[in-house]
């Protein structure tokens, strides 16, 4: 059983591959990330996006319109609370931006986002087996009485 | 004695805890991740705010009033520095961000800050025990005589 | 040997303090975080910045340049990915966005960047050997056919 540490560094390291794999339109690594019948769930979609090829042909999709646009993305995950279940999964809890960078302009931040996970252990590392990412622009936490 | 490997994270940790906390306007919950006695300094106002009643007043009246104005705000603390104290209190110093959320909009960076805090240990966790905070807009480091 | 874990948050603090110390415009504090010959190549200039004396310099002509314009930068690195070599050196890839606050004013981001270093240990702590700094807007991974 690793400690609390590990564990925690793990997924900071972790999202970075994860992330650096993405923004680099590598469709089909970033979607090995992902349990074999992971999911990822933007709330903004009816459904979750299930399985590998279902994720890659998202990433190549996107990856596409933005190299014809000109535009890069990156994603930043940070404020990562990690809380290990009893099976020996991750649930994940953190907060998202994704910046767009257009060739020759400055950058600007394009959203901010709250992503849950839950990683799975598999051959010695992490993987994505769900993922619900809530836009705040769309669904505050400030919708309603204050506690 | 906790390496310094087991602090950084614990601190980050807290970090991503204690914001999902305010963030979400759980005032009274968040007021708990400081020491009783605890106190948060904003260097815009005149004193501190002192105590978890203060600091869960403090925390509603904010999130009423971003409620009311249909915004969520983001808090992001980096470039966290940590020093372990001989009293075995931390001291760190880290940079944080503040994003704004408007519903049905873009997100804004609102502010840039710098904040020290000193960390004491209680119930096996840690808790604010002293904040301040300074606006980078208002006291950059960058005035004087470079060193 | 250390484990990935301590070095995956030496590398963390490392940034911190790096950052601290140049934001703040220590110049000279910030060149000794490097080799004595080390550099640092941001990709618009056509060669390196090499050795303490050059690096110290160059900081004290951005922080005089500050000062007068009254801003403030903070340096963010982020999604860090920290893969150890055979000789003991680190080889990281990150993120990283480059805030700029001007006096009385809201901050702006500036650049996003994509900074890969060689960190080195020496005398107990780590010391920047080598880095380069590409910028995602003349530089994006975008470019050419998505794979």
């Amino acid at each position: 059983m690793h400690t609390t540490t590990d564990l925690y560094t793990e997924v900071q390291q972790f999202y970075a591959r994860h992330f650096h794999l993405l923004d680099a339109g590598r469709a089909a690594e970033w979607a090995e990330t992902f349990t074999v019948d992971g999911w990822f769930w933007p709330r903004t979609l009816p459904e979750p996006v299930r399985g590998r090829a279902a994720l890659t042909a998202g990433v190549r999709r996107t990856h596409e319109r933005l190299a014809e646009a000109g535009e890069q993305h990156r994603h930043w995950h940070g404020m990562v609370d990690v809380r290990p279940r009893d099976d020996g999964d991750l649930d994940v809890r953190c907060y998202a931006l994704i910046y767009v960078i257009p060739r020759g302009e400055a950058p600007r931040l394009h959203l901010s986002c709250v992503c849950t996970d839950r990683l799975t252990r598999e051959d010695g590392g992490w993987k994505v087996a769900e993922r619900c990412v809530t836009r705040d622009d769309l669904h505050p936490e400030t919708v309603g009485a204050p506690r």
